[in-house]
């Protein structure tokens, strides 16, 4: 059960692919956003220090901080998303024998379930950040690790959708329809921004190859 | 250097973080396909041996090993591709002080590029491999699992527009008209047929939620 970040990659994956619940889509999802944020890290790396870019040295050093912090978050979001589920798994296993521990079970559950959204929900935010950032380093990158910064965008739009469907699998859940409506249209406003900053980046791509 | 799947899940992104140009996009495209593959095996693992899905039971133990095979495959090539990376390196230093060992070098060369594209190549049909599997889980998997079936469906997709980003970097210094034209070919008959399966994976889901 759960996610430990220091396992080797091979394992990792194999226990993802196994018959236990945890790692799941959640975890998943922000590991491949830590991922891209790994390629955008590695893109103002191999722009900082080299004489053609000098200009855009400042701004990428920036980048370079904004995408690190990206990724120890992406990191923490994946073990977080495996604890959140665990909880959820705690209240419902919760004794319903007489009408007042079914009432505290509810009570509970929804509240966990709240938790197990609110971590997919952040991998989402973090994702739409780091595309901001991929279509930066897109643009003003070293134009040799080009490919590096559009596979990024690519990884970090799957982890934004990866995490978009895993917040709406709990909302499905929650019975506060004013949480529910919040959280859907936090969703919407963001896929509209990550499909946007997704296609430019990808469009200043093919123009600097 | 190279890219070692025994290496813990932080350090292979901090690797990719880091200034050496492996792991690259081009690793980490078969390492995202290589999750999309664990998420598959795992629906289908969830769904084998549940009373109310043994109507596709055989169906799924036939998924799943396509899908163990597809994760096998993609973390190999996640792997090939630095060695590909290498191999490019070592032929752009190779002599070229004489007209003799400037020919040797480019014949090398071309050599190398062509090798170092055909792994994207693979991967980007592995990826539309893996979606065909996707799209069958998502039809008809346990439905408690389907927001893995869909991350799953997002990462292929991811893995294969990285994996073709990688392709064609490779093809715009190569050659050979021929050998290009029909990589190109292949890529953009690839692409309709692995957006058409991404589009179906999210119409099933959406369907069954």
């Amino acid at each position: 059960m759960g996610v430990d970040i220091e396992t080797p990659l091979r394992s990792f994956i194999e226990d993802v692919a196994s018959n236990k619940p945890t790692p799941g889509g959640g975890s998943v999802a922000a590991v491949t956003g830590a991922l891209a944020a790994g390629l955008t890290s590695m893109v103002c790396r191999l722009t900082i220090g080299k004489k053609s870019y000098e200009e855009v040295e400042e701004e990428m050093e920036q980048l370079l901080k904004d995408s690190e912090r990206l990724r120890d978050r992406l990191q923490a979001l994946a073990v977080e998303d495996a604890q959140a589920y665990d909880t959820v798994i705690e209240a419902l296993r919760m004794d319903r024998s007489t009408p007042e521990a079914k009432e505290e079970r509810g009570r509970a559950l929804q509240q966990a379930l709240r938790d197990a959204a609110e971590v997919p929900m952040e991998t989402s935010e973090r994702s739409l950040d780091l595309l901001r950032v991929a279509q930066q380093v897109a643009t003003k990158g070293n134009v040799n690790a080009l490919s590096d910064a559009g596979v990024a965008a690519h990884l970090a739009l799957a982890a934004f959708r990866g995490a978009r469907l895993n917040v709406e699998i709990n909302l499905s859940s929650i019975k506060s329809a004013d949480y529910v409506a919040k959280r859907r249209s936090r969703l919407e406003a963001m896929s509209h921004e990550v499909e946007k900053l997704h296609t430019r980046s990808l469009t200043v791509i093919d123009e600097r190859l």
